[in-house]
């Protein structure tokens, strides 16, 4: 089916009846199952929100969106190929230093980070195996008029790779809804895109806890003397809106693998932790503030913070990072590792006018084809480059985005405003942005959010597949557990994507295979 | 153990930290797995409400209550002989027809439901099944100094019996934090009554539905021609704050028992619902709003409205229920099971001073005794009773609630007040009240609430526990279906059991035995 057919007649339209049959059920069944979020003081009073009590539900498309099959199988096939290239990326200290080194002047977090690096790897890091939670995003690329889509990469997150745990949770709610009632499946007007179908299985929660227990299990035993009990900590931000995506995981952990888990903010991590002095193995001790006798001992610190330079608020949550990076526990991720996923790795990799890397890491030809074919073509913007002359040229840059390598550092520019954007700048800073191939998704994609204020929000869409990864690997080259498993649709309205007013939408959405 | 001594030392004293552990793991979990109400408009602003997006944790104790075990089995092993014995009451429409008629000139809404009845009777009915979904709440009553607790009758609840759905999640919320992390329980501090126990197990949402699914099971085909798909109908209030409650029930049938149920207002009965004309079978006929043309036929309405007053605004909705009830559908309740739920019953059954009418309904001598040791002694006030003597006397009346018979009447009249309070009425209104003995619960029994704004509150508390039974029957006597499964524990504040300031709480707790 050619995806301009696809989604010209999709969603089917809703009676007002209709709309609202499907509305309030999903603002039910989004409490009943934890399909939830806390709501931005924006919705509710600052005094309400600071009780800590309220919910409402994340913001979920109410259909599912079409998705062209191949392209989902083609990038669940790519996922543990995808851990292995990072894995062994982050393992190549020296190719990786180099391109790092690169960017230390143009980025002030990616300056920081390669500090905490280089201040372990003064004393010796303990700990030589790493684990990586990992989700690769990608879009269907889809010229006017074909018939078939191709899957383009959009971007590869190395650390705090989030919405596994409610991501499951949508597509178990449009499976519900699209065989609803039992044996009539009335909740959805009738489509041809539904006539048996449901989204496919989501294990994200599985596939991601099951890594951290391979971790966990990995460490081995206590290092302490006498030996601690074990557990995982997960590092977290303070008033975390998004809580309940994190606490899939741990729940999981605890009621399936029974492992204790803990959750910091990263403001106490240096009250609450510390690691055994004159133990040269540091394990890294963890005191619950509710039993203070009984401390335990963190075999795997799992970062849902510390990826944004918003998360270093001073000196202090710098030492915090490096407190835990010198320890004993395996890090999900460690600096390295989320080093790697920098834009520029990426552009690298990517670039068709540069020397090859990816044979570097990954084995086979075969393999290597089997990314290169979801790699968007990626340019730096150094004199005499490919990527300069196709930013400077209206008609090529067009077909472009400018992407800031700064974390946390601004917008994309898109197409036709590159030029005077770069002109606008000394090119001194022109390192500091990747040029990118725009990737095309289906024009008429169209679908309904419902926000987490409760306003129904209807229209064109743009939505980004990620696929869950899961690698444990030891520094000398060795891989433990390397798994695919899960998957998340972000559907975004399309205003939000074009560089125009930020008026759109950001929703979790699943997926029907077509 | 004595009573006394367990609630000495119950709960363990909270540090600040552990109090702020416990307080902000239950706020999460209770959104996790949906221990949820929607906010009242007392916390949340009306226009936040009205979105119908927000959600926060039911109130509930951090600690379960400690409940002497031998009550508790006493309870349950009662539970399908009471199931029983209001399942007969129901079917003796003369014997119960004497009781109601009593009470017909002193309260309005038992008399509207009579004519209900007698409206339904004269066209004669056409199911002659009915379903009862019950709750029996009890007391301790515990003498000072006693080394042991008898277990004592609250009420028996016939219609709209709830927190089944809420009561099993505060059980397993319990649970998981006596046994969190996993091998080392710390999430509470340590005490003796914690040592390897946990709340039993909680079946009310299986036990529930399976009662529902018996009604729908026992319906049989369609009575439409041509045939329709059948359907479980929850007739529920407009705005219902607990939902969730009921979402657990209608998930389970939709999703173990594969049964379809649909959920409808009382406002919107008479514009959703049909007996189909020229159909001397009367078969009950929904039209889903989302779903125009395909109606189905509901084979058992169970009523989560309709139990008080309140529920019926106008003759509509009188209209309304006298629909249902002349329906072939089956009811839980029809109008006479929901009127043997009437307090006057319980005091008919209980009063030591007048003729038996237990054997009347319950076979052995052994279980109308097992029956009888739950009662508290309940007296009417006529002339020369002894009910009017002990009400009278201050000394005695000092033992004593006053219960108004009328449903949603006002509050209950409490030991001293009661002799001042009856001779300011007219001596030809005390029949509209029944004397019970007072029950007398542990009196240092406490516990900490965590109130749905948020706050948390700590003091003495009174604790209800309910038990849970479905019994399906035959109007000729036959019983077809008699199950016991699932507890609610609900604990108050004692403030407000004593008819001073409703300055307490009320919350969802659950049970540690001993």
């Amino acid at each position: 089916m050619a995806a301009d057919s696809v989604h010209s007649t999709y969603p089917p339209k809703l009676s007002p009846a209709q709309e609202q049959f499907l509305v309030s059920t999903i603002k039910d069944w989004t409490i009943e199952h934890g399909l939830t979020v806390r709501p931005p003081v924006t919705f509710v009073s600052q005094e309400a929100v600071s009780k800590g009590v309220l919910a409402t539900n994340a913001p979920v498309t109410l259909f599912p969106s079409p998705f062209p099959k191949a392209c989902f199988e083609e990038a669940r096939a790519a996922q543990k190929v995808y851990n292995e290239l990072y894995a062994r990326i982050t393992m190549d200290e020296k190719w990786l230093g180099e391109v790092i080194e690169e960017l230390i002047d143009v980025d002030d977090f990616v300056a920081e980070l390669w500090k905490v690096h280089l201040a372990v790897q003064k004393q010796g890091y303990v700990q030589d195996l790493s684990l990586g939670l990992f989700r690769s995003d990608y879009m269907p690329h889809t010229l006017s008029g074909s018939q078939t889509s191709s899957l383009k990469q959009v971007e590869f997150n190395t650390i705090s790779s989030s919405f596994g745990g409610l991501s499951s949770r949508v597509a178990a709610l449009h499976s519900e809804l699209l065989t609803s009632p039992p044996g009539h499946s009335l909740s959805y007007p009738a489509h041809p895109l539904f006539d048996g179908r449901v989204p496919p299985e989501n294990t994200a929660v599985e596939t991601l806890s099951a890594g951290l227990a391979a971790a966990h299990q990995a460490y081995g035993p206590s290092k302490s003397t006498p030996p601690l009990p074990l557990c995982i900590l997960f590092v977290v931000q303070e008033g975390e809106r998004n809580i309940f995506d994190q606490l899939a995981l741990s729940t999981r952990l605890s009621s399936f693998h029974k492992i204790s888990v803990f959750r910091l903010i990263t403001s106490e991590i240096l009250d609450r932790t510390s690691i055994a002095e004159n133990n040269p193995l540091r394990p890294l001790i963890y005191n619950p503030p509710h039993a203070e006798n009984s401390p335990f001992e963190v075999t795997t610190v799992y970062l849902r913070s510390f990826y944004a330079p918003t998360d270093y608020k001073s000196d202090r949550d710098w030492s915090a990072r490096l407190q835990l990076e010198l320890s004993a526990a395996i890090k999900c991720p460690t600096v390295l590792n989320q080093l790697s996923g920098c834009k520029k790795i990426q552009q690298v990799l990517a670039d068709p006018n540069r020397p090859d890397h990816l044979s570097r890491f990954v084995p086979t030809e075969e393999t290597q084809e089997q990314l290169r074919r979801t790699f968007a073509p990626q340019y730096d913007l150094s004199s005499n480059s490919r990527g300069r002359e196709l930013a400077l040229n209206p008609e090529r840059a067009a077909l472009h985005v400018l992407k800031p390598q700064r974390e946390g550092g601004g917008n994309n520019i898109y197409k036709d405003a590159i030029p005077a954007f770069l002109r606008s700048m000394p090119e001194s800073d022109w390192k500091g942005w990747v040029l990118m191939e725009l990737i095309q998704p289906p024009t008429e994609a169209s679908n309904v959010v419902l926000r987490s204020d409760g306003e129904v929000v209807s229209g064109n869409v743009v939505g980004e597949l990620g696929i869950f990864g899961t690698i444990l690997w030891k520094s000398n080259g060795e891989i433990l557990h390397n798994e695919e498993g899960g998957w998340l649709m972000r559907t975004k309205g399309k205003e939000s994507n074009e560089g125009g007013v930020a008026a759109g939408f950001s929703s979790l959405d699943s997926v029907i295979l077509y």
